[in-house]
């Protein structure tokens, strides 16, 4: 089993970024309690951060000739970019979408995700358990459609 | 650790409702899944199912006295149930929203839910993993917060 | 063949309630109205009103079990009752939604009806006659289906 | 009792024109179920069908000098022939509006007739029930008003 | 001085329609006046009604030959015939729009026109002298430019 | 003079409830307020509170045999049952609504009662001043109209 | 007859203001105009301007003790003062409304006047011609009415 | 205890003003009645009535060096004057917003006040008893906070 | 091979009409250009024009009897007949929609059509050019499907 | 070169009025700042505060005489003022809007203005520095126009 | 004559992404058939593919030093990249825009295209001819302008 | 004091891209006038352009490193980019917004600008002039920050 984690913009700043909403772990601490997940289910797990839009889509397209699924947390792209939707529908891998804070509790703006009607599901506000939880989920579909 | 199990209208009907949208599992699977969950855990579980807005208020009330966390699924009260909101707010209890289908991917009257402001957080869209993941993100919280 | 007839909210005041808008009739009389016609139908009429949400969710769902079509006037929950309508969806019997009066012609908030679209058709307007209108319209969408 | 029978834009293409959607009954066979009952009550029946919605909106001005009451599909003028209703509110006579399919459930521009708040009330998505219930429907207010 | 007066759908049943709103005076009573009008100014006037907008359309259209003026009262065109808009844009000719009713005391989809943004100016709510002011107000406008 | 005094979901919870938003007075408390009223002016009076929104349609329709006049906290109904307001609209009862918090001040959806078009006023923001307040309003109107 | 005509703000600036948008007579000029019309039909004028709300408010309000009718240009606030709207509401007396331009072929806040609803009629889009017609008009609703 | 009696503009017509909506009581009337509530609480009272928005900033102004307290019905201005809310937000006096008919069951403009927000309650719809509940209300508070 | 060109309203006024928008070319010379384009594909070609919405309709429904393919530039009807869209949908012929100008550089009611989603495609902004490169267009689908 | 500094409604409280938002110098200190930045311009610098729409009107009016530009912090009537929106277009003069506060961080009505679209610019959020900023921009747009 | 071609985000991926949508030939198909037209019309041809914004800018800039026109795909980034709508008009080249698919048809958030209101005309629905149509025309234009 | 000076995408075309709406400096003379601004103040400034909205979020990123303050004009990623404003909050560095033309009097999409509400405050309208008068702000707020 091969999922392709991608981390979106401002990500790579967590632990220092506005803690009280998005937490103390830094990135590096969160990616390491995946990978944990991913070795206890003999998972291939590569992991992507970018804040380019543009590098997010080309991640995705790459996905597409070795990956089984997507877990994605877009940021702020989440609220505006199409091009990551519409990558995510051509390559058509399973996807779970995650948020470290709840985003229906804050602004606005971020209360509808362009990304989440083209995914499997979505996990929010459960801190740096929404990617660990969302990484379960992603592995029990994935086997259930015998990857 | 103490954790009521909320299931909102027309989720007593799972299994026979609709499956492809809801999957073919009934409400006593799911509950033997979270059921054993919560053994696991230690932890202590109790499960309301009610098609009446008044008595999910009751049950939300109730767990007040006794409860240390909330899993609550408000099924289609998810989208205009400023009661059930205000019981949420009112007992100050950690809760986890859960959502079978994807939401964001259906109707756009779907698409908001007023519940999800006052939780912690929301696992939509992974079928009757929704639970488990966000049973597994409660009990982690809960514990987190020495319960 | 075997139906329900489902009276929402303030539907128990007819007669006296706001007679200019609803009408002179009261429930009892319009109920034998619609009693006759199943009568020269050889249908079984089981009639059910009630002010509570979820018990008229319990009544479409328990509808599931004996009941070939429903006919239902939703009365206030028309505009907001998603509950009522998932069980609609989830019972997936046919059925005909029912107004005494003309409600496009009234309040904008009453202009659309939340449980239309799961419905097989509407019938709004014609007073007492709505119901008689609508039952010979599900009879004989149920004949033509076989019941 | 003098009855228009008044049919909108591309209903002459009825059972040829998408039946999944209308029925396959075509426009002959309708008018004839409406012709039947008219029959049955004694009831004068003039059919009108036009594409254009001056010639309709001539037609029902025509009405006032001889009927005693309008049953219109307005098809897919419901949705914004103002020129229409201002019609039908001239002319003054008892109206019922009917639509074959269940425009509640179909694209968001047919949720609202501007045609229904001048009627005295619709039947819609029965098929082609809807155009002999609403003749019953209006038979009756007719009768009760001493037509 | 040469001016076409266009009186669009429904307003042939002037003083029978609603008088409460429309006025008592009938078609021919306000056309008489703006004749009298148009005598005293040594105007020509030609008078055009119909209930149809492609009428409506053709007969702006031939304005264009003729014509130093239009006085139009569009009737429920003025709401949603964009055709008739273009027409008076196509044909350039100064127009003046008229409404015998306050359309902005009514309901809320008279209060805009889309007819208004291409004429010169509208006279509204003034029952009959609507046309006469309307009238007085082109034909002043047209000697300025010289006709 | 009889009065009902109908309290809305949650209110069971006052004093424990978000005091900081609620205040501190316990609904006991806020009762004894209003009965000391009722008593100073010889009005009888029964008090509900339920969470259910059947129930408070009942308690409504109910005082339509007894009462002359209501006052209720409908709490989170108020802005979205219309079930309540055509309740308190069938019954014709004079009505005070009442709101501790200044509910124009908080949530965006709180700003709007979808009860309050139907009653003879309302009073928010002043604690459980607003419920003596309104008492005292609503008695005087009484005593006007003659109870 | 005794009129009374008020010019709303920064009409003081006539001819020297956006001559393009509003014509190039200055106010002297206008008010000269109204007055021979006044002369003409023997009708008392009496004339205001005032950049201030509150006093456009107090002239209405004075009206009510002499005048017939009011002739108004309520220049930009016609399109939010409901303080004016309901001083012209409470005086009760025949007005009508003018503006010089064409408010519907401008900016968009223009496009509705919250002072339309509450006046007979509104004259918009003449230049200065838009005072003398609805002087016009005034004085023959006025006439009618037995003044 | 020292307090502010505003009444905004077109206020000084009551009894003459549309007394179906108002009442028929008069301005000075409703001060009498204010006033001995004052007297018998051993409170000072002003009384300020202006139509200027200008003039009631002023008087709010000046209320920060002298009194405890505010009573306001902002009339019209409810409805769009942001410098009269922050006025009251800027004194930063307690105070408590009054209207004498139901806003909520008038046009839609009147639904809103953007002076709600700002005040610490509203007692809209009692007629002329909207003053003197509220004077209470604002009393009981003012006593609360030691005045 | 057989083409329906249809041009709406006000087309025929090409050239005269507001070239600075439509361009200078005449509808002879425009359906001259089709011509050509017709006959070099060996296509046969009819071209109707009307400024009835109705007669449009019927020209609709009539190319089902004969045509292959329909090239429509529906002018204002664009944005707002559902009863020209209801026949393009029941005729079911492969059409393209064609307009001169760039609509969706202009006001905005012109940015969309609810002719579009019922069409292959659409062809807009590239003046006389749009109806030759939605010709070649046509002409290559139908060729692809076998006509 | 001669300048006008216009300070809308409440501005004359600044220092006292919540601090946290508008900063603590007072409006006597920002003029201080203001006039220092005149002189060393050689400009004339004269300064109106006005809590009256209409006195604000005439200030800006009466510019037209005097000055070469104007320095305008409307306050709240920034929101709605059209007004004095039409006064700064009617005079013609360069303007620049001032806010001291960040309007666009605050309630949603505050992020538009009115007045912006006929400025030159808007300096808004720098504090009492936003005058300075914006007093200097403005001085280097009248030398560059030769004033 | 000197031509360049842009592709947007994913549209590397044709062929192979949704072909129910977006039709089975994939990126280079469709450039050789573009390349085909431009030799036929001695025409240079540049094409561009890039999933990000920022080099899609950089493309459209760097033509403005040797392209005539532009014609582009912008993919999903039609319905958000003012970045890219900036860069087209600041080169200020002729440019047609290409959809594959009938972007109309789809969902709501594809209707509108930013980009279309600086662009000499879109061509959208025709498939891989949506490319050569745009072509020709393209071609035509910049022919009449004399490159 | 160190300084951020960052230009969004387009601005690297300035004095040549539309000089009307711009202005006719291009933007080495723009930052040359901050340098010298910077200077006076002894400010070290660094300058970074891109058209790639992660590479802005990157330099603002890495401006957490080294430097006081941001000055940024996002162009068109003002009124999309949430990925800029959430990198802006994450530094929570003090930033000023700048934007050369007046971007309230131009398309309505314009009016809004996501950044600002993350910024200490917005200078629009200037010209070249909005540069040194935003960089004025930011130096004296970062000096009394104790830079």
């Amino acid at each position: 089993m091969k999922i392709l984690l991608i981390h979106g913009p401002n990500l790579n700043l967590l632990g220092k970024r506005e803690p009280g909403i998005y937490g103390s772990k830094d990135l590096e601490e969160i990616n390491a309690q995946v990978r944990l997940l991913a070795e206890e289910n003999e998972a291939e797990l590569k992991i992507v951060q970018s804040n380019s839009e543009g590098a997010l889509v080309d991640a995705i397209q790459d996905a597409a000739r070795w990956a089984d699924g997507i877990l994605i947390n877009p940021g702020a792209y989440s609220h505006y970019s199409y091009a990551i939707r519409d990558a995510l529908s051509a390559v058509g891998l399973p996807a779970v979408e995650v948020h470290l804070s709840n985003i229906f509790a804050r602004e606005e703006f971020r209360h509808l995700s362009v990304i989440s009607p083209v995914v499997e599901g979505t996990v929010a506000g459960l801190g740096w358990r929404s990617y660990t939880c969302a990484m379960e989920g992603l592995i029990g579909i994935l086997r259930e459609r015998g990857k």
